[in-house]
């Protein structure tokens, strides 16, 4: 820390991303990236915009907004294309929360959200899982706080019903609903629709993981066109020009290119219950999900364990240290061919164990 | 504004970027982008990494980080890439100001810096200009703010001399002094030696003038790895990925071709020179500019009318609407074509005006 860092930060914990270790190559199961690159339209469009990246991008995003309101079955007003969902995220803390109107979420979502609330100096209130690790959605009924849900929640894989959702939007009139849908393409159904009946909903979309687009960092906010006017003011007063040129006509392309993107999140969805089904023939716990990744535990094994000996033979997969889920490894779904690689070091792990 | 913004923010008023009308082809000189492409390795690199979009970035910017600090002459610990050097700007109010800790710079500079302090919550006092326009390093020394400069400055085009800044860093020790050098590659002489001395020392530097990836989005803050360290871990509770894959790509490649660059900049350096000289010739007063940008006026029109005009003829320039500048407009420098149409219909505008 250097002597002049603002004594309000002097106790900040940061967020520690997936690791990327440069050692070896790995099987990555560790970050919920897509295992298939970008559509050649994207490619082509990314790379035309190279050559005109002597002009400013356009601070509006205009083409790429109209674009993704179409995607979404909403108006260009109703959306805020950003650098990285957790861009959109950061802003919502800042601009809808204080002192006076704290935050509440999952004990066990994305982990980025505590981290949000204390560096923006938002009260917070974690509230439980249930026994199942699932989010019980009547735990969110009439509740103070401004309430942010992870749908399907990471890194559980759980997914809430968009009638519960409702539900919680209708018990809490006066408090913004932010639902955090990074992973709503694997088999959930998005709440977006609702932003026509609920200005109290805001919905958080990216295009890092069924859109394979996580190098190129895109996410957007989603919701009635009050909430997207202050985000878009928190925007200009922080950095106009959050997304470049290129990451704009790559967005633009993906949605036209959006055939491609169903289908693999089509075939990812087969691999992970193919996946599921092996790993609990290993009598493995696994949650139900409907994201790209799984949270499977087996008391066989520690999770922290696992990881390690996964990454020793050169698989990587994630591992939360939280008292909860520590038993638990985070598996992203790649490929059949990276899913039997995972398979059989699993099956090799546990044998050189006796089990 | 809807029902939910905070009530810190009610008062806000955001930046308002240069414009970029759609109504006509204009010769844009409005918002110092470079006339020049990026160079053919950076479009090639950019290309690249479009087919890799479905990975993360790499969150440290590793081997972006190693070329810059060797562009720089410093070390990788030094150096911090941000998406586009606003961010970087955001950070430092963000981890150095505070109601203990305000901000001082020039009445007349950078429009976003008022902005960052009101958004931050950082008292700010603003240190007018001397008569003729230009920063004045006396007004800087031995006082209780920290302070903010960019040099040359925007958009007056003036220049302070390495010992000057080093004056400042030297009377304020407890103080930190940010020199925002965005356009320092047009004549001036860069501090960032200095980082070696003085750990009070922040200089902040983007690829988006010299360049030509204003549309990449992709700035440095160069500083002692303490300084460095601070704004990493705002970095790291904000957006971890804030620098998208390509355009790391892109910068690594801009630094390889930076004769290229350099080149570039020598081009607009004699092209400046040659269009402040016809200005001058037309009656117009003209500050010395060590940017890519002329700060002219005239007493036979108006800065705003020059502006209105211009614009109508095609041709965009920036006006501020400021009481000290409102006499002035700011032309970027293009290529020798781009100034002859502005000097082709600035003489046309003066001779209607029977001037």
């Amino acid at each position: 820390m250097s002597r002049f860092l603002s004594a309000k930060y002097a106790h900040l914990t940061p967020y520690t991303p997936g690791e990327q270790p440069r050692d070896q190559q790995y099987v990555k199961l560790n970050t919920n990236e897509s295992p298939f690159p970008p559509s050649p339209g994207v490619q082509e469009a990314a790379a035309r915009e190279a050559a005109r990246l002597n002009l400013y991008s356009d601070p509006e995003c205009t083409a790429l907004k109209a674009a993704a309101a179409e995607l979404y079955g909403v108006l260009p007003e109703n959306v805020l294309p950003v650098n990285g969902s957790d861009e959109i995220l950061y802003f919502a803390f800042l601009a809808f929360g204080d002192e006076q109107n704290p935050f509440a979420f999952a004990d066990v979502s994305y982990g980025f959200y505590p981290i949000y609330a204390a560096f923006c100096g938002v009260p917070m209130r974690e509230i439980p899982l249930d026994k199942d690790l699932a989010i019980d959605h009547r735990d969110y009924l009439g509740i103070r706080e401004h309430i942010l849900i992870a749908n399907p929640n990471a890194p559980t894989g759980t997914c809430l019903p968009v009638d519960e959702i409702e539900a919680i939007l209708r018990a809490n009139p006066d408090r913004l609903v932010i639902i955090d849908e990074a992973y709503i393409d694997f088999g959930g159904v998005s709440c977006v629709p609702l932003i026509r009946r609920y200005d109290n909903l805001l919905v958080i979309q990216t295009f890092s993981k069924s859109r394979s687009l996580a190098g190129a960092r895109l996410g957007f906010g989603v919701g009635c066109e009050a909430l997207i006017r202050d985000l878009n003011t928190v925007k200009y007063s922080i950095n106009p020009y959050n997304v470049n040129r290129m990451t704009q006509a790559a967005g633009v392309a993906a949605i036209r290119d959006n055939a491609y993107y169903e289908n693999n999140a089509r075939r990812i969805i087969r691999v992970r219950e193919e996946t599921a089904a092996r790993l609990k023939a290993l009598g493995f716990t696994v949650l139900p999900s409907k994201a790209n990744f799984l949270f499977a535990a087996s008391d066989k094994i520690g999770g922290e364990e696992l990881y390690r000996t996964l990454k020793s033979r050169g698989v990587l997969v994630r591992h939360f240290g939280k008292e909860r889920i520590r038993n638990f490894c985070r598996i992203t779904i790649g490929t059949t061919e990276q899913m039997d690689i995972l398979l059989d070091n699993i099956k090799a792990i546990l044998d050189a164990k006796g089990c």
